[in-house]
């Protein structure tokens, strides 16, 4: 009994992912010349130029939001194969003009998973490998946050047997799936990667959904007894067009 | 039983609602030129004059507001139909000269919701649309704080029948019901918005009600077993004239 | 039951309390010319002077204080009548050319409250009114600290029986009154006022009687089982002349 | 039963302690000019001599450290007779030049002190005197930590009959007894004086030891269910020549 | 039963370890003029090659890394035979030019052991000694956090007697050896050390091992029920070359 060690659940994992989140230094971005914000927009725009270029060669995907509130006003989504993908362009961001107006606000590394609390998954089969490596939506908003799973007295989910996590994953999907078309959800594992144990993305054309989701969701067993949540990041999609105009540059 | 999803309440949204709190820098301040000053009065003017313009059409509501403490020294709370209105709104603010004399200090985006443990509620009833576009009080004071409902331990109240819950929530309500006429509650949901469940507003002419109701309905069990609650923040409405002394650009 | 609302204990509100701690940018301050230093002081001795004004008219009482550690170097203590006073005073410390050499440390707002777990009291009664009205010693040390009563489990201060409550604030008081004459204490509520829920102001010749006070309370049960305690803030009085002293300027 | 107030311990206080922990703002230190480098360690070696009288006089002790990660990089410490002489050495500190190169790191305010859960202790007596005036040995390593005694639950320390909290703290002191000649230990309350219930020093001339006693208190009953522990910080004592080494000013 | 003193396992001491993380100022590094990136950089570079001629000569080892997220940028690992060595290497890169583009992130200090929970070791064992003073691999990945047993109502690691605890860490090892070949494990106690009780450190030339081991451990009993983990950092080797490539200097 002591230090049992039950089957884990079978995990697939897919594309490695960097929420980068950033305040924009208003009072600096304002005070520089015309031409050193075109410069810096020139810059910022040939990041954008490869990230999509690397999404059209099916070897990532990207996107830009303007963030709610002073926890952050940009979040740079990206996905890619592997890590040194993502050090690269975290590396390429940081040193470019543009970064010189950024701040640093919040920032998350997790791997796009699959988990299936009872079989394995192939990796290949058509309703598996696209949720590996899904694509970014063009529009609509995002909410990002990290969670864990709780471990705190009798509520432990490590030390429930793997059939009633199995149960209550699946009664969780269920609610998930009755917001099918309205929202989706990219879940990524970040165990050994970062503070929190899960990241999730949901993406949707309406911002409520992501209210009336994450609150039904609350009274799912699996959350109202192990759900641990971390800061909550709301945004909009930009792209060239709006970030020019978010910028100021258009 | 396992994962049991229990019926949601019925909720309605209505008005989106941004809480931008910050510091003014007030060295930098002083340090202005009175030119430097009067150009950013002018700019933080407009941009009062644009957000007065939206409540004259009934597309929103606004109130600025002087915070005692350092916690922060302003806050800009805005009302609005949509996510993208209160993006465009912190934006401008941001992109003004006067944001210029402004320093972070705490925000809060959230939805405006009248929930009904009970039964579904008509969103054009007279006792309902109001409530869900209210309207900023143009006198007294405010006092903001976020909150969660607890999920520890026996204490969770995700876990409770629907039918508890109405009955905790009915006695919490008419503990506000007393304060009528003297303290107006705005209730805003900000599950998968923010990082608190809720905000609430509390709207008064006198401070020490604030004192007073929260102090009653903390021995409410709702409160006492379930609350739990983030930083408050109480300021004083500021109209243009008291802005300006305030700035000492009168 | 559910919901129940006991009868909330009788309490009599005071003066309206603003404890501004602030750290003193000593390189700057040493940086500065003789003349901005002076011109410094000056302006931060009008103040002082209009506060003492205000007690000398009865309608408030102020106190100044070096604060022991890095946690803050000076305290700005003021009790008056209402909010307002303090808002403007808050101000007008902000405003001053002193303020320009302070920057943040903490910051807590409440109000004087003499309460009773058992019978109305009233205002007027000698021995009720100079205790909602203190006068802030004029020599002498400081201890502050805001705290909580406790609402986890088994131990929750809000679901006890007014009774029992009565009881547990009996026996407190019982130590405190061993202490009179060496400690003199200033409670103020902060409910719906700050993130504590009240502030505690010990004042005493002799800074071990804040140690032995608070060593010995915490065995009384209402500390040990319900009592969350937040930052401890300690300093010592100074008068316009120590004042000077501590800042170079005598 | 309620709110009992068992009889508390014997407890005798001897000299203040302030821990005074900075960072070195090393790029500004770097940028200095020989002759600005050599004033501010000139000040700084007056203010040396200052304590090193004191500590002859028999009226305090004192120690520099240097510390190591980036939590500081100089621990200054030191014990006097009383607040007032703690609040001169702070502010004379930070009025110096070489406090221009300093940034603020963690401060900790304490009283040395000795107890007994037993019986009265005579502060003349000469087992207890030079214990509750410790000298700060001049060599070696040094360990700080704040902390807590638990009230949590079924864990709650100052619910506990004196007679079990004696039977407690003897085993405790057992296991101390055994590092005897190779840690020394001084024991400070901090109760009514700063955030943490007591700080504790450990002295010894290998680094090594701090490790193996935290570790085998650790089991001991007191700390494994009622202790609560702050920040570690571990530093090496910098005599006068060291810490010019250190400063690169030898 | 009070106090009880439990044997304490059987733990020997490596090497000492400080990690330090720090984040790069990009801003000014891109500022910088190349002469000064280039000076700055030679000085690094020197600090390298001592660190590489104390790994040559067997007295230390050590990695630099570059970092995932704004948590840091760059990670500086060393070991060494005592505190000393590392407050010296410390300050040598504090004072360095390079480190005017440093900005503190995080710093941990804590002694590599080798812990039994059975019998005493031999710490020149050939399957011993290499363990007490491992080398960092030269190449792939590491993944460092910080971590305690947890001692928290019926979880108490430390009151559980000896065999139950040696049981517990059996079962972990076992998940542990699984990785072997895969993941490197080296566990450094910070007990009277640091703010945690221990670092882990895992090395792998695949991420994606990280997160397998770390989900899979945290089913073991001892995790499940008694680990609490601080933030996670998760970097790639970077050897002289791809250093100067990060750093734009090559």
């Amino acid at each position: 009994m002591e230090g049992h060690v039950p089957e884990p659940t079978f995990t697939l994992e897919g594309w490695h992912v960097l929420h980068d989140f950033r305040r924009l230094d208003f009072p600096r971005w304002r005070k520089a010349s015309p031409e050193e914000r075109r410069e810096a927009w020139e810059g910022l725009r040939g990041l954008l130029g490869a990230w999509g270029q690397v999404e059209a060669e099916g070897r990532g995907s990207f996107g830009v939001y303007q963030v709610v509130t002073q926890k952050a006003d940009l979040l740079f989504l990206n996905l890619r194969e592997g890590l040194d993908e993502l050090l690269e362009l975290e590396a390429a961001l940081n040193r470019s003009l543009f970064a010189q107006y950024l701040l640093p606000a919040y920032g998350f590394y997790s791997v796009v998973e699959l988990g299936s609390q009872e079989k394995p998954l192939d990796p290949e089969a058509p309703y598996v490998k696209p949720r590996l490596t899904p694509r970014v939506p063009k529009s609509g908003y995002v909410c990002f946050y990290p969670m864990n799973k709780r471990r705190q007295g009798q509520d432990n989910w490590y030390l429930l047997p793997a059939k009633e996590r199995a149960g209550l994953m699946r009664a969780h999907g269920e609610t998930g799936r009755k917001y099918q078309g309205k929202v989706l959800q990219v879940i990524s594992g970040a165990q050994g990667l970062d503070d929190w144990e899960w990241g999730v993305d949901l993406f949707s054309e309406d911002p409520i959904q992501f209210k009336k989701i994450v609150y039904e969701m609350r009274f799912d067993e699996v959350s109202a007894r192990y759900g641990e949540f971390g800061p909550f990041f709301v945004g909009k999609y930009l792209d060239e067009e709006a970030l020019a105009r978010f910028l100021g540059v258009s």
